[in-house]
């Protein structure tokens, strides 16, 4: 990892925490349990991949930082939302994330169904203010990119073919890609198309952005994977290795973890090449695609 | 109920069918699972009020009727998504809604907590799209307004604070009357205030509706009160007499029956008021709050 690359993930983190406390809500009321509850979840750490790629992806265009982290804000309680509901008993019943208890261990069942809920909403009204871009119809658009992504024939629909995967009798790569790419990819597409909106991108920049984004949520998928099966609870922050043992299909049971590899390395090299068009001003955006492939959580 | 009310209320319930299924996705993938209990939620019924309000109250302005049924359609998917939300075993845990059983019921938990998620995105969809409408300002301000209604501060909050009622030690008119603004108030304030943004309504205008809104809303709960503790289940098409039950407060255990319909009478004669501003135009809105508190189910 360089330590520019280090530098500007450490940053974004830190402006994430900064940024996701201005627009979450506080109150002393009777809903304050509910106003906790989404501070706990969305500060919980994390990553905050997503919120690097609008970031960076703005930054190709000259897109002032405050307007991007005011939408990568957005997108970070939308992923925190689909993790809040995923980690319900019903779902995948996961009592740890990022370390912490999830918000049903934290909280109770029902904090949590409204906890996601509430973090979802928020997302939208702050992609729809005015505060963050003057130009309505940047921000209708970013409304629109963003939902789509999340909604029933992206984010939602990869969730619910992932819990019927079970029942899956001969699962293939082809059948885990598009499950992968509804389920993560999607969310991961629109952070760039979102620096790219901010941007006012081109075409051309369009398809150069959603090309990389393609491969590279792929390539993440394929070492999520990777980690689950070396399993080390610790370093992950959650439980490992709870596909296998459901029966579900992952890029490993399917390809092997040598082929598995050499396909995260494939697309993770492939997804820079993308990048070609913006030269040297993508850079971080290359040395994401390695840090995605050689992470150990 | 008059006949012209009685024509416009039944030709809104058919219009809303027919959009809903235009803009609700369908599939024949693995994610039409979660398609057809998107389906099943939003066609199964309801009186469609919130509907209504968007219709005449954008009627009142001169909005064509097709933008203004979309935009009914986004309000009326994100009152089903917090109808099938409600209805989880870890919230209010009802079977039967609309006579029908209720999405968790008909087809596991999982797949309704990803409905209710996969409406609400939707929705935002919907009213970010410039489909029904070219103006983005008028989209962005809509997708804001609905935010905001159905939010953290909004109708999620009321529905913690509901759940939460069990413990209130002395509940009070004041205590029951904000968390019914919160939990069905701000969606059906935001249905009319909807119409007035889609009709580039004046201050003034806004105000009156606002008022109106406010007043039938809190009519509308007090008569469902009295209509559960009367509690004819099969009229309601849902389980009955439950807040009573769980020792929840309502406007009738608090005000007894008799001043809660006197309440009930009051607030919707006030209601007709604030829209002598908009005199015959507004004739099937005075209508609507006399249908409110003399309804049976």
């Amino acid at each position: 990892m360089s330590l520019r690359f280090e530098a500007a993930l450490s940053a974004c983190t830190e402006d994430m925490v900064r940024e996701l406390e201005i627009v979450l809500p506080n109150s002393d009321g009777a809903e304050s349990r509910l106003h906790e509850a989404m501070h706990y979840a969305a500060l919980a750490g994390g990553k905050r991949l997503r919120a690097f790629l609008v970031l960076q992806c703005a930054s190709l265009f000259g897109v002032s930082r405050s307007s991007a982290l005011r939408v990568a804000a957005a997108i970070e309680l939308i992923h925190t939302y689909s993790l809040v509901h995923d980690d319900l008993p019903c779902m995948d019943d996961d009592d740890v994330r990022r370390g912490q208890p999830t918000v049903h261990i934290k909280y109770d069942q029902a904090t949590a169904v409204l906890t996601g809920d509430a973090l979802l909403t928020l997302a939208f009204e702050i992609l729809g203010d005015e505060s963050y871009q003057a130009d309505p119809a940047i921000r209708a658009r970013l409304v629109v990119a963003m939902a789509k992504a999340a909604g029933p024939q992206g984010m939602v629909a990869g969730q619910m073919i992932d819990l019927a995967s079970e029942d899956v009798a001969e699962p293939n790569v082809q059948h885990i890609t598009r499950l992968q790419q509804l389920k993560t990819g999607a969310l991961i597409a629109v952070s760039c198309e979102a620096g790219a909106i901010l941007g006012r991108a081109s075409e051309h920049q369009f398809l150069a952005l959603h090309a990389y984004a393609h491969d590279l949520g792929l390539a993440f998928q394929i070492v999520d994977d990777i980690l689950d099966t070396e399993g080390d609870a610790e370093a992950m922050g959650k439980a490992v290795n709870k596909d296998s043992e459901r029966g579900k299909a992952t890029f490993v049971s399917v390809l092997g973890i040598e082929r598995a590899r050499t396909q995260a390395r494939m697309l993770a090299d492939q997804a820079a090449k993308h990048l070609e068009p913006f030269a040297e001003k993508a850079d971080l955006l290359k040395d994401l695609a390695n840090f995605v492939i050689e992470r150990r959580n």
